[in-house]
């Protein structure tokens, strides 16, 4: 299996990158296809001691930067690594893509280069994150700003097939995102899907309250990809606060870095199950073949989750698996 | 002043309610005029040895269930304590209601009995919350579902209005609630409120990023009803989650239990500042006369604190204010 991994793409590349592909072939037996500026890479892995082993590199001249428009990745910026990455994927020169760069031009590229599967009307981005419970999947969570109910049940019917053949979960259950668990809140955009998933063959357990997700509410949750955002940067924003703040808490004096002791393995702990990082990145749904978005700050350990996560998809043929799960569902 | 207050609305009424509005004759000189059955709210007093001085009752002879149609407040319910504290209001016999009953039917009475402000296109709740820098008002967050730009432009001139005189924040930031900064972000909703606010005299700072909205990034957020909803439930469901967690690691053993004795000072400090009960309760903004919605669960402490907001409204004449603010505007 090769997955092809943009080398520029992130705050931390190419260093992360290279580091984060190195270690998976370490660990995952699996080869990678750097894509970026040979030269840079080259010298970049010998100056910090990283090896190259079962590694080829694609030459890319260029860098995508993250104020270009996301739609210039299909002209003006399609040399750059996260584009040449992108052709390199849909020619079949490797399994799956793999990047840390700009959002909005990894889903044009997986949308216009990769290619949505046919009957699948929108490419979601499809966020897996932390609950009480367990992990569950967010989507979409940001590439399609509005969006009809059709696309939230297709949504629905992808998220269930990752979370069932990814994460394990059998029979995924799936909720709207909504404010108010009854059949009848929200916008035309939540009744109708609430209709349309009573009606399918999803475990589907109707509206998910905002206020319960954070509790694992669901395993799938679909939303447009406007408030799915908002959700997911809630949930980032609040979070983050919060422990920033108990943090320096505890680390105000002698009495509270002692407090600390009693407590580090509770909190290790429970900041372990919390950690979105091990789950991979963000996974774009729909589309012809595995693209991964890893976050912009990845470092090492969570780019090499990324990239175990395209391995993942490759080897439980999530795409063939929607593609069946969506022909059952026309 | 006289402040008219649903002695049966909440998850705690009528104890708590008699309690707090006794609280509140004691502490903020203000008579109460109390609205429910009679009989039931002498003998809960007595029981409680609660006083009833500068208290007077209104009868109502009924309760608004949670689970009433709102809209049947103004007819088939209209006999409720909530009905008719309503209507009391509407008649003048008091200066303002508190209710910590269903928030549907609370926005219905506010809007149609009480009735909107003539110019103001809708009754918004607005929600004073805690961020890391203090507190800041989302509005709307929840009364309408869907809204159009000039929606949100009313309600941000209103909630500026309310943080200067009630918060006493000069010269309040104004942000809309969305997935970006930049100016070209959100839906149509989001683009069209962004270019008429640029073009107000409002203090508008632009987009305020959902991500670092609990970092204080406005002291203003406007929303519509559905995506402010989905704001304030994220806020309060992630911070319930964490803090759930991180108290049960501090309860787990002897040696965390004597830990919390270490940052105890800290975390008493921090859950203040993030108290959202010691703000009161959401107001509802449009409105003739002021109508505040006390949370559900509300207790003596967090009922008073909704009558000491009804108060300050009063007194500082936010219905005025609102009425000169938007006539400038027009």
């Amino acid at each position: 299996m090769k997955i092809i991994v943009d080398a520029f793409g992130g705050d931390n590349a190419p260093l992360e990158i290279l580091k984060g592909s190195a270690l998976a072939v370490k660990e995952l037996e699996v080869e990678i296809l750097l894509v970026g500026d040979e030269k840079r890479i080259r010298s970049c892995a010998e100056e910090n001691g990283i090896s190259l082993d079962n590694m080829e590199i694609l030459q890319a001249d260029t860098v995508f930067e993250m104020e270009y428009e996301p739609r210039t990745l299909l002209k003006e910026h399609k040399d750059t690594s996260l584009g040449v990455a992108m052709q390199a994927l849909a020619q079949g020169k490797g399994d799956a893509v793999v990047s840390a760069g700009s959002t909005g031009a990894i889903v044009v590229g997986a949308t216009f280069i990769v290619k949505r599967i046919k009957g699948i009307r929108r490419t979601a981005i499809a966020s897996v994150m932390p609950s009480e419970k367990g992990p569950f999947m967010l989507l979409d969570s940001g590439a399609n700003i509005e969006c009809r109910p059709e696309h939230l049940c297709q949504f629905a019917s992808m998220g269930s097939v990752y979370m069932n053949k990814i994460i394990g979960i059998e029979n995924p259950r799936v909720g709207v995102a909504n404010i108010g668990v009854e059949e009848n809140k929200g916008t035309a955009l939540q009744l109708e899907t609430y209709s349309a998933l009573k009606e399918s063959k999803l475990n589907f357990i109707g509206n998910a309250e905002v206020r319960d997700i954070p509790f694992g509410v669901a395993d799938v949750i679909v939303a447009d990809g406007f408030t799915g955002n908002v959700i997911l940067k809630m949930y980032e924003g609040v979070a983050g606060m919060l422990m920033g703040n108990i943090k320096a808490i505890f680390k105000k004096n002698l009495f509270s870095k002692l407090a600390y002791l009693g407590v580090k393995g509770g909190v290790d702990s429970f900041k372990a199950k919390m950690d979105y990082k091990e789950y991979g990145g963000a996974v774009l749904l729909g589309v012809e073949k595995p693209v991964i978005k890893a976050h912009g700050s990845s470092n090492e350990k969570a780019f090499k989750n990324a990239i175990r996560q395209a391995v993942n998809c490759v080897k439980n043929d999530v795409v063939g698996e929607i593609k069946a799960a969506c022909a059952k569902v026309e």
